[in-house]
């Protein structure tokens, strides 16, 4: 076994992955890519999840913003209007998922042996 | 707004991605690789996560080797020999998890702000 290695290999999972590697992160950052250049608004990216409460939603939104994943824009209206969408680093990370995805739904059923979430 | 692409969208990251994509099993997952073929005992996986607790590691090997990605092979010996390494399913996991890796090392001062976990 070689020495030193944990900081070396620990560093992208660590520092970058598990910023956004959570199931909710992937979600919101997978339906803002699917609408993209479209932004949508809480309730429309609630309805992509909606077994992903309120709370959570918001703040995996907030911790995807401070990560610069996600850009969140106010509009002074009343009532007020909230749009999200990816930002320019959160369009470049898409492609960098799609074989994990792709993967997933190659091996669906070898990982979950059937046992299904829908 | 299309409707009822919730369960189209969820499935891959609610029943597969969600099942290792969190920081401690794509650790292991990730050193598994690196000695692949050559298996890793508990105590040299430890020493390559050190700030991960034994606990820790010890539901997230279980939760790996129900899902299929990481087989354990005990030793009829004294004191019992445990060793674990990647299942060919798990194998097959790595080419798609490298694109997030190499995204992750390409982005990121862009995502930490510089504020790193060593």
């Amino acid at each position: 076994m070689k020495e030193l290695t944990a900081e070396y290999m620990a560093c992208p999972i660590r520092n970058v992955i598990d910023r956004f590697g959570d199931k909710w992160s992937l979600l919101v950052l997978y339906g803002l890519w699917r609408f993209n250049p479209q932004p949508l608004r809480f309730s429309e990216l609630h309805k992509l999840m909606t077994d992903c409460s309120q709370k959570m939603l918001s703040q995996t939104l907030k911790s995807l913003e401070k990560n610069h994943l996600v850009s969140r824009k106010q509009y002074a209206e009343i009532p007020p209007r909230v749009e999200y969408c990816l930002t320019e680093l959160g369009r470049s990370l898409m492609p960098a998922i799609a074989p994990l995805l792709q993967w997933s739904l190659d091996h669906f059923s070898e990982v979950t042996d059937g046992k299904v979430i829908v």
